[in-house]
């Protein structure tokens, strides 16, 4: 080992879904939107002045603070955005779990959560899901420095309800308590309107899967202003410029077109009740997924299997080489005509594989 | 205190300049470049497909390391990318300075050093600059946990030879050193030519200053394939997708144009030079400055005066409320047509100040 060496952090890095390239690829590996992000976003792309590239961006991103603070009725201070949720989480982690307590989160979860732990040395413990991967809401009973959670949870896809969410903060008045709520838009019941009653709550979401821009990198969390101050205070002690300007124009845009918003998330949950009634008769089981993708084993065929023949046919699914996951795969709901390849290729292929 | 506060990290945050807004005022206050970007980041923002938005970005950034490996003669796996150089300073603190003896940089430097180092919890110590602003080399002989600073040094300008840099870097081969270039284009040498020799050395750049792309945030290292590495592990622990989709692209198309690089960086030199003359002759001295502003005290009128009336006129300055540095002005280099605006305007009002 060089000498220099001993002062690097090691880390165990998250791995990220693939991101293949090429054009006659179906992909549903990484629970991207299958439509593009609304009209006006285009547009705004289109017009946007180039000459204002040379200056730096408005470090309080104000305008994009402001439309979300008034699309979800909250005051601008309770509005912080960040460089896609995960920028948003980890410096929430930064912020808000400096405790020798551990902080509590589900052991099936968002593999992240591990990752940021072990990042900044933050200890954790992870109750285990139920039998059917439900969330226990007792299991977060116990003195911790902190809970997070995702709702609707991944890779499970299933709901916790408001009334069990507010069980958990009943119990941890004394901690943040984050719910991720990456994917709520897609038949959730957000927490946001639990704000008005505990201030220790973080309630954090995305444009990357509902608002079709993950390809923008922007993210959020709603809060108490107290909650909302401190991490813009560590934003600004880590990189005061963090969201771009074609980010905070382009991320207005989209908040903008409710119509367009509610368009989307209705078709995507469309296709995804007709993909639950299309993989019971291909003879697969899952959670009741309230998101945007299906975690689902099949009754005869190891997962591992599928993913590979899939893979083999460019259709790319989520494999997780894990215990108790390792004969799922998480499917991104597609386009119609998407899961419509992907249902006859699995047809054919399940009739004659074991 | 409420009982979920006692866990919250307390930071003292980075002030960035003011960004103030308005179309008449004249901005010389964050270092920013009078010019556009080259027209080729005009020409790939109007033809991006907005469709592929929905998609995550390239976690690794291929293309626009690539694009800086090819010109700066590099391998990819010496380019590390992130949002602004502030980013890749922070992660490069979070990855390298883990010791307990403290990381070495000049009292009077970039102020963010200190602000990450209490962030991330970094014991430090700031050697002096000497009476002129220079820094010693021989100040960085002491046993550290690492050595950063900027080369050409802010808010004063001042270049340090390449052979100082190098012997520097031959007293500290046990720790990473950083060399900080955010102006280095603007008449500076670069201490990438060192790379071959010094496998801890890790030189920072950014899209910012010479590049015309503040408002797109990109910044990048170059070191050592282990140290990229060692970033690149830190940065997967934190955002896999930290850079968006418009940087990456926009990105490649200002390292393409060299020509237009070369023409604007020779402009803003040439007015640089020549307001060092108008400065000088309004009896202003200052270090001689390599970078693309001038720091810069007057012989008899106090610096927060000027700051103030100037401010009044709608033309920002950078003005630091700081022991040594307290009577000295930042001078953002903009164009011939805004200095001289800038100099009629001190002529005037000097000649009656006092």
């Amino acid at each position: 080992m060089k000498a220099w060496e001993k002062n690097i952090r090691k880390v165990v890095p998250y791995v990220p879904g693939e991101q293949p390239k090429g054009d006659r690829l179906i992909k549903l590996n990484t629970n991207e939107n299958p439509y593009p992000p609304a009209p006006g976003v285009q547009k705004a792309m289109r017009e946007m002045d180039y000459d204002r590239f040379r200056k730096y961006p408005d470090p309080a991103v104000t305008d994009l603070v402001h439309a979300l603070a008034e699309y979800y009725d909250l005051g601008d201070d309770q509005i912080f955005v960040g460089v896609g949720s995960d920028d948003v989480i980890a410096m929430a982690f930064m912020t808000f779990f400096n405790s020798e307590k551990p902080v509590l989160f589900p052991d099936v979860s968002y593999s992240f959560y591990k990752v940021w732990a072990d990042l900044f040395q933050i200890p954790f413990e992870t109750p285990a899901l139920d039998e059917d991967f439900r969330i226990r809401p007792e299991d977060y009973y116990r003195e911790n420095g902190g809970v997070i959670f995702p709702n609707p949870n991944a890779p499970t896809g299933l709901l916790l309800s408001l009334d069990a969410v507010e069980d958990i903060l009943k119990h941890n008045q004394d901690v943040v308590v984050i719910v991720d709520e990456a994917y709520v838009d897609f038949g959730g019941e957000s927490a946001r309107t639990l704000l008005d009653r505990y201030e220790n709550l973080l309630v954090v979401q995305t444009f990357s899967k509902s608002r079709s821009m993950a390809g923008m990198r922007i993210g959020f969390a709603m809060g108490h202003p107290d909650l909302i101050k401190a991490l813009n205070d560590v934003k600004y002690s880590y990189n005061s410029y963090t969201m771009n300007m074609p980010s905070q124009i382009l991320g207005v845009e989209a908040v903008k077109d409710d119509a367009y918003f509610k368009e989307t998330l209705a078709k995507i949950i469309d296709t995804r009740e007709w993909s639950k009634l299309k993989l019971r008769e291909l003879g697969f089981s899952f959670p009741d997924s309230k998101s945007n993708f299906i975690f689902a084993t099949h009754e005869r065929v190891p997962a591992e299997k599928i993913f590979e023949a899939l893979k083999a046919e460019q259709i790319y699914v989520r494999y997780f080489k894990q215990p108790r996951l390792d004969n799922y795969l998480r499917i991104t709901i597609g386009t119609r005509e998407e899961m419509e390849a992907l249902f006859a290729f699995l047809g054919e292929f399940l009739a004659t594989a074991h």
